[in-house]
């Protein structure tokens, strides 16, 4: 690790302590000289760890005291415990459950928390259509023809130097572009998975993954999961004998938000590439981080190219068009092969479109915006639910992504509270969504993707009144 | 059927007779006054029957002489046999040989004989390119969202409603949207298939289909094939019972150009209908029809929901695209849940653009030119092969589609003629690609989507000279 991120594992230890109730709401920090002294570090180093735990709203200065551990009303809301799924593979799927809760998709008399994508409000849709129509004039036959098999060359160079902000270090030709995210998730699992095979993913875990796998006739091992930082690395070790296939979402991953910290991933490449088990890596929520940095992937610390990389846009920029990519290290020819035989190619237009948009930076300045807002809308929601929902109730703490996860006292039956939050135009995730076990029935996923509101306010303060009658 | 498809049938059972060699070049037809005796038809019905005819080019009017079949060289050109495939499932993959010809794709310096789709000249980029403009301006966030599971509203719409021309009666809710045609097909076979399981197709065949079956486990058995009539119905009732699923091209597939009969398409319904086995009819090339009538579809003769009727703009419209679509009979919930997990959604701006564009009734016209330039293409190659090609070379005649299949003597093989004309930048399908067992070596795909001009004429001129001294 570089001299320059001295700063942020220092950081990213003492939000470990903040976050794991080591550090309590109101603690007082050491000070800038004494972690000088503590750590042999120096004075800039030093600040730049304080200002980016206060980036992070876990901290906040007071004038002429130095910094305390923020009384933000998260940080007195529990946090759920560690998952303990069964350590053999289940299937009952929760079919019907899902059907009834995406069936409210699209509806605008909704309020839908239970969606896991930015609204369209957050999204740049008028730059996005300069490019289409840029697209439409730059490409061969207004973009009617295929493109290369491998995908638009501009958009892979563009991943392929954005690859460096995680750790990466990726060129244009260790990429394939897809339709998707999860196109890509599902050409890597029916690339490296026959029917039968196990593959382990985090518990809880977002529905269309669990469904994906069981369409494709495998098997699904829950593994035991952090809210704070994914899942644990021992029974991990311990279940690695019955694994085939491992499918993770090691940043902001939805439902729990959890992000793996650097040793951890590290870790878990090193022991799947020593039992030659492929890790799908799926970092759709890698850009949506609430601090100064980026985390890191699998893939930065993949030397065998055993770890296949997979991102989309669906989650930052543009859901409805449907583009993606895969690193997909030492199984780029399976990849490719899968991809020719079953779509040819990805639209054209779309690509070319999006590779210029990554082009001229205005990606960035895009996801700046985006991820201010998200932030924000965390912190709103967690306040809503300090104030408004029953004692005792706890909730993640996500330093990124989309998503919030709630877990309520046992009695209260989150597939209840969704019938009785639908009378009120509100639809919530139920925690039974997103496993294939007997797990979660008190749980939720809120998707804080829609613009805060009073209206939003108000209906978080519904949902928390709901659940207090239950 | 109705009494103004009454001309049709009888000009199809002309058409057999000349395309079987029953009548022969130079053959006088019956009169107009003969032919209405004979059939108790009216003097306009009989007219139409000659003018349909004419249409395809089967036979020539002479002043005050009355019709004679067409004395045009290819139907001197013998037509290559019914291929007689192994009745056991094979699975001997040219995997290097499609690599190696795929490879081509999209360099300019080549001759393509080997592509499946129209030139993009042959496309009306400009008007789609304002659809597209029109459809980042009318959809909700620019088409940044996803649209509805089942896909976009209008183009689902436009497309039941063209459904009346191949005798279909579909509304929108019958039709679930993809990522193209190799999509729609992809979905079907997952949805419907188990590894292990067996599934029929043509021979030869699309190498692409050969490959999907394979990389889902499948096993593909081929079917004995007429280059006119398509699959030999006596031999597909013996086979059935080794049958899982069907997958057929009725219309115009690719190499052959075969077009069953609708009581052959009528029959397979049935046949299939009895036994339970769902049939995916991939009907991409149906509206390139040389006559004036457009073929029927299986799916017009489906009475139960067996038959997933599957097609795309890839070989009319825009192949860079990559938009398609299923109507799936009673197998829609199936095919809907696959659609949700593999890709949530299709692309939005593409779905409203191609959409506008069908209501516009711009693609009828753009239809009409294509096919009229095809089948003059497919005329202009026929006549270069007889005067170029070696003696006993024989060729199919399909009455619609993008391709040729051309069967020379037996010493040729056409890897080795490949090779060769790749060294003078002319690439060609060799018949082997098209099947997985040892059969058509002396075969060759020609496309027929390229513009015709003295280049690829002198193109054809060379391909003839090397197969001369093969």
């Amino acid at each position: 690790m570089g001299k320059s991120f001295i700063y942020l594992e220092l950081a990213n230890a003492i939000a470990a302590q903040i976050t794991n109730g080591v550090l309590k709401p109101g603690d007082r920090l050491p000070s800038v000289r004494l972690l000088c002294q503590e750590h042999a570090i120096g004075m800039n180093t030093a600040k730049r760890v304080f200002l980016e735990l206060e980036a992070r709203s876990l901290i906040e200065a007071r004038p002429q005291s130095g910094f305390f551990v923020s009384k933000l009303p998260y940080l007195r809301l529990p946090l759920p415990e560690t998952s303990r799924p069964s350590v053999t593979a289940h299937n009952n799927e929760p079919e019907e459950l899902i059907t009834k809760v995406y069936s409210g998709m699209g509806r605008a008399d909704l309020t839908l928390f239970s969606i896991g994508v930015p609204s369209g409000k957050l999204l740049p849709a008028a730059k996005l259509k300069k490019e289409i129509l840029h697209a439409t004039r730059a490409l061969s036959g207004g973009g009617t023809e295929y493109e290369p098999l491998q995908g638009n060359l501009q958009l892979r160079r563009m991943v392929a130097v954005r690859s460096l902000a995680w750790g990466g270090n990726l060129n244009e030709n260790d990429l394939i572009t897809t339709g998707g995210g999860m196109n890509a998730l599902s050409f890597c699992l029916m690339a490296l998975g026959k029917p039968g095979d196990t593959v382990a993913m985090e518990s809880p875990c977002y529905p269309g993954i669990l469904q994906l796998a069981i369409s494709l006739g495998l098997k699904v091992l829950e593994l035991p999961t952090h809210p704070v930082t994914g899942i644990e690395i021992d029974a991990f070790k311990k279940l690695t004998p019955k694994i085939d296939l491992c499918l993770l979402v090691p940043n902001f991953n939805t439902p729990l938000g959890s992000c793996m910290p650097d040793e951890n991933k590290e870790e878990v490449v090193r022991l799947l590439e020593k039992h030659n088990i492929p890790l799908i890596e799926d970092d759709i929520y890698g850009d949506l981080y609430f601090g100064t940095q980026r985390p890191k992937c699998c893939k930065s610390f993949d030397k065998t190219g055993n770890v296949l990389w997979c991102s989309s846009i669906s989650k930052t920029l543009a859901p409805g068009y449907r583009l993606g990519w895969i690193a997909p290290g030492k199984y780029k020819d399976k990849l490719l092969k899968l991809k020719l035989v079953h779509s040819i190619s990805s639209a054209a237009i779309i690509s070319e479109a999006v590779g210029n948009f990554l082009k001229t930076g205005r990606y960035d300045t895009h996801l700046h915006h985006l991820r201010r807002t998200l932030q924000s809308n965390y912190q709103n929601y967690v306040q809503a639910i300090a104030e408004y929902f029953p004692e005792g109730t706890k909730t993640s703490r996500p330093q990124g992504g989309l998503a919030l996860w709630v877990e309520f006292d046992k009695r209260v039956d989150t597939v209840k509270l969704y019938d009785l939050a639908m009378k009120q135009n509100i639809s919530i995730g139920p925690g039974r969504m997103f496993t294939l076990q007997d797990q979660f029935h008190n749980c939720m996923r809120l998707c804080i993707g829609l613009p805060w509101t009073d209206e939003i306010k108000f209906k978080l303060k519904q949902l928390g009144t709901l659940a207090k009658m239950l």
